[in-house]
């Protein structure tokens, strides 16, 4: 192990078999380039799979590479790539559609039922030293922007996506319902779309503290026991007496489904980010006769341009979200730093 | 009673308490008009005043004026009137609101805090031989489109507020939950709107059969045993394989929007127009990660001037919605009528 | 000649040169099926093409397959094919984009610079007996929707762009600038959309009769020397004093142009459709002060399915549109036909 | 002069002739409030209107108060005012629209016919001791936001308005022609809602120094003489190769509005916030094929918010705009100040 030309790959054989082997180094096809992977964060999903071994219906049912926080350098081109060389930094965005579906066609690809996800079982991730992608779903990373911030275009995504679909915009305040890590980047995000006043709740006061940190006007502390309209009169007072327009959900708790659906303005929006439990009991009419939107976030589309362009702009510091890093071939141990979150982990970052 | 400068009324003083009662003829302000009231239909929410005294927070404490889909003739013009003038055949939207809050600045004026609403209590509604109304809130009728058709654009904006919140546009496939008066004129503002194939589901034949008549593509009949799951398969089957890109729901029965859920397209859109139990389990879950959006109606906002236009057209045959008609003397049976619903009504209009 | 497997084409070698010449029938590649052409519809820029031999940037310097307003059926299917089968009716969309740039990501596919596009120089289009193209640029038409109607879903599919760039929707007052084959599909498109009262001008009395017949409710008889600022005031006065929410600019001209932005609505909105001049000299201050918004419409974009809806529920009877038939040995007549619009000639329709 | 209960005021009495006269203090309405005011800026419309004695066809026929840039502090209040208190220092919107017509009523107020807006003629102005003015057009600052800050939210709207129109969200790269006053405020706005890179081009060096000071990426110097294709070239060489989402044109010269629709990519927008001449020739087909839409930007409408918000928030150093300060006993000398733009003046502030 070591040498430049090995693939070292981290791959989870099944719930609880995470394994380190040699793979072969694979061929760009046409319209794809080979990477020489560089950097690999860790998602809760990540975790998930490794603990559970599967999320839903997505089940693993046979050895699947992890990884899909990813960024790397361009070491071959296929022969029809023409937006990128060898040598060129670049952020992967994990998902690559069919082209073809209607989602595809009218720019909701995140939707496309054929897309192929890394680390989405049955799909190989990119936790590995070399990987072959798209060449049209990897971005050029500008000189100043490194690969570890590369990979964090991947939850920056989410955040995009999710702030997109809120339509946050100038002057807009906003509640943030959970403060890790969707949490912080979709505080990043809102405050650079020109939101005003932020709230951010959640039951943990390090994590509270860390948004705060990172530009939340406001912080909530809740508890599992927290009665939700209480809790929304708190966002309210907070606000100086008024009620969010947006409400970004990152938790999937239904305590916080509610508070978010109670404490948003009439009018204003809900997006659902976090995910829990299948069903939920909500305050259907509440939300109906206020004409508060209710909105699904499915990862992203059209993101990463704009999640690059942020970083590359100076405007947020998204390395602050990375507390640990480690080599690849401590994958085992990194992954139970972010199972754990000791040492207050929020962003657990791999180095190939 | 009978002369035609008396003011007979309608006056709801409590559940189950309504009576017709002479009133004095009120003046208009500068900006009102005193209509000659013509035709009033009675609307489910009347029906539940009278049988419930309430909606919701919406108690009938003290006498309160009847009737809110209404249309009349203008009688005399505030000084400040230039819309209207005496003679002035005219639609009455009922809500006037506060002119002056962000909703109303922003064009969401169905929001305002401070709206008043006819026959919400505690103000006043229209069913009686006089009444004032702000002029800009009276819509001019062309010769051709009677006053009947008039009042029944009141129901028929709930539909254009829905249909415009649903995104209907050229070629949506829309399912409708529910085939009552509301259910009905969402079919026929989707129709206008240009939807492709539209399946409505009800518990009742006989209303399908009207759905069927006034344009419905496909009609799906629903038990209250009914399995959400299984009704979206059947809803997609009879959309040739396809599932609606839109959802109106005009139950408010949880099993129903369970069954919007599950059945609308990922990336697709429900309105919640019917109103039922203030809380419901949803398959959050599932919408969240296919895109579904969740939308509240309330009401209507700029909705009046797409409804006339769409009446004056001759597009629709609104008018086919009403069953029975009344004069003024004849209130309490017109309730009655519109209570049990007996004689297949739909739609019962009083004519003053 | 005649036989059913030779593959007579029609090649337009230069400016005036027009040729019927058998070829080699083409196999599909693995996501394309084979077409067994049926029906070919003569476009504007088809005759433009034959009779100048270019428009604007794109020249004919090589022989090219003329066409590209079509229908066929599918007679052999590429490996990867899995939406269509042999036997198949379908209507061709026929730019088929790159699927990889910013356009095709985010939805505006028909902006993609290497769009690859039927009969516009270098690229053939598929006036013959068979031709290959993407399956999912293929869409099958149901059974009662006929070949002649499929191909003219392309010039249909321009109308359905150009109403949604210009934000048609229920009550929507309309001007349309021109009544050739695209002002007409527009009006189809915009009453389907649900447009109120819809206006439309042009110089010629036989297309304006035309229009009204396929349900203009006003008609404007124009002249050369009409003057902007008179006309927007006629137009005004068959609207009954309003001003037009949209007008759909059709003919290219700069008076119409001007009219286009005098007669609309303060916040209104106008497509440019027709293509005229490179420049042109417009009211420019009259556009800003009142929010008059200018867009352009070029092609479309996800539109053959609504286009496809709206002929398949029987809303529009887009085959009026069709005034001559020829077979494809008749090429050259047909051509003639069209570039003299001899007879009437909206639509001149080829059958392979 | 000089007391507190004196009501100095300045008076254009035509073209070249502002006075400062006493006036009687006005009485607030009922729904009004009375301000002392505290801060007024001047804008180039006022100096035309000194200068020039009229803009466009508003004409200076009588004696007209000058001034709408204001903010001041509320001295007495309405009998029906419930937003604001006495004491509150308030930003004043220089625009009250009639509240009934249909711009009014769907939330575009800035079109209202009847908008009444200070120091258009023949409306007067705030730029004296004493103002009164509709409460709900007024907007309570924050304490740690100056009152120079909030009669600086006027021109700051503007360039809310104009991103809001053209869409700038974030990663949007955008090109800025003239660095004017509403260049700069448009610049500062459009970094706050996320914009990516940002080109701004000006005649002059010392203008576009403090764009560069205030964040603009790029800078481009252009001469009358320069050439709108070559200066697109540039822009796009700027931004490394990618042509900007969005141009807002505040120069109104026509050189400019054809460098903003060639330098613009497909599928973006121009915004048109300066006014020039009433005509200007433009490359339309440019324009069409390529969907760059050209939208007005007139005033403002529910922009005040967002501005404060901004203002609030930190975000934008909106004082240094600022260059001059003047007591309203200087009022004529600020006006040539502001005229000439002697001593690099960008904003003059008056103190009442």
């Amino acid at each position: 192990m070591g040498g430049t030309d090995d693939n070292l790959t981290a791959i989870l054989y099944k719930q609880g078999d995470l394994r380190l082997e040699n793979r072969p180094i694979p061929e760009p096809k046409d319209d794809e380039v080979l990477l020489r992977m560089s950097a690999v964060g860790i998602c809760g999903s990540d975790v998930h799979y490794l603990t559970k071994g599967r999320i839903g219906d997505f089940i693993v049912t046979s050895p699947m590479i992890i990884g899909h926080e990813a960024a790397g350098i361009v070491a071959k081109c296929g022969k029809n790539v023409k937006n990128l060389k060898i040598g060129d930094r670049v952020a992967v965005e994990p998902g690559v559609p069919c082209r073809r579906c209607d989602h595809c066609k009218t720019g909701q690809y995140n939707l496309c039922p054929d897309v192929v996800f890394c680390a989405t079982p049955p799909v190989h991730g990119n936790l590995s030293r070399y990987y072959t992608h798209d060449a049209d779903y990897c971005f050029k990373l500008p000189d100043h922007v490194s690969l570890e911030e590369g990979a964090l275009l991947e939850p920056l995504s989410v955040g995009v996506q999710a702030c997109r679909r809120a339509g946050v915009t100038l002057g807009s305040t906003v509640l943030i319902c959970g403060a890790g890590p969707i949490g912080l980047v979709s505080l990043l995000v809102a405050k650079s779309m020109g939101a005003g006043k932020i709230v951010i709740a959640d039951l943990a006061a390090n994590r509270l503290a860390v948004a705060k940190e990172l530009g939340a006007d406001e912080v909530l502390t809740v508890e599992m026991s927290s009665d939700a309209a209480e809790l929304a009169k708190q966002v309210k007072a907070k606000l100086g007496g008024e009620m969010p327009n947006v409400t970004i959900e990152c938790s999937g708790a239904e305590s916080m489904i509610k508070l978010a659906i109670l404490a948003t303005r009439s009018g204003g929006c809900v997006v659902l980010v976090g995910l829990g439990p299948a069903e939920v009991t909500i305050p259907v009419v509440n939300a109906a006769v206020r004409e508060v939107d209710i909105r699904g976030v499915f990862r992203y589309a059209n993101c990463y341009p704009a999640a690059l362009a942020l970083v590359a702009s100076g405007k947020v510091n998204v390395k602050r979200l990375i507390t640990h890093n480690f080599k690849l071939e401590e994958t085992l141990e990194a992954f139970e730093t972010a199972r754990t979150g000791k040492g207050g982990a929020i962003k657990v970052m791999i180095h190939c």
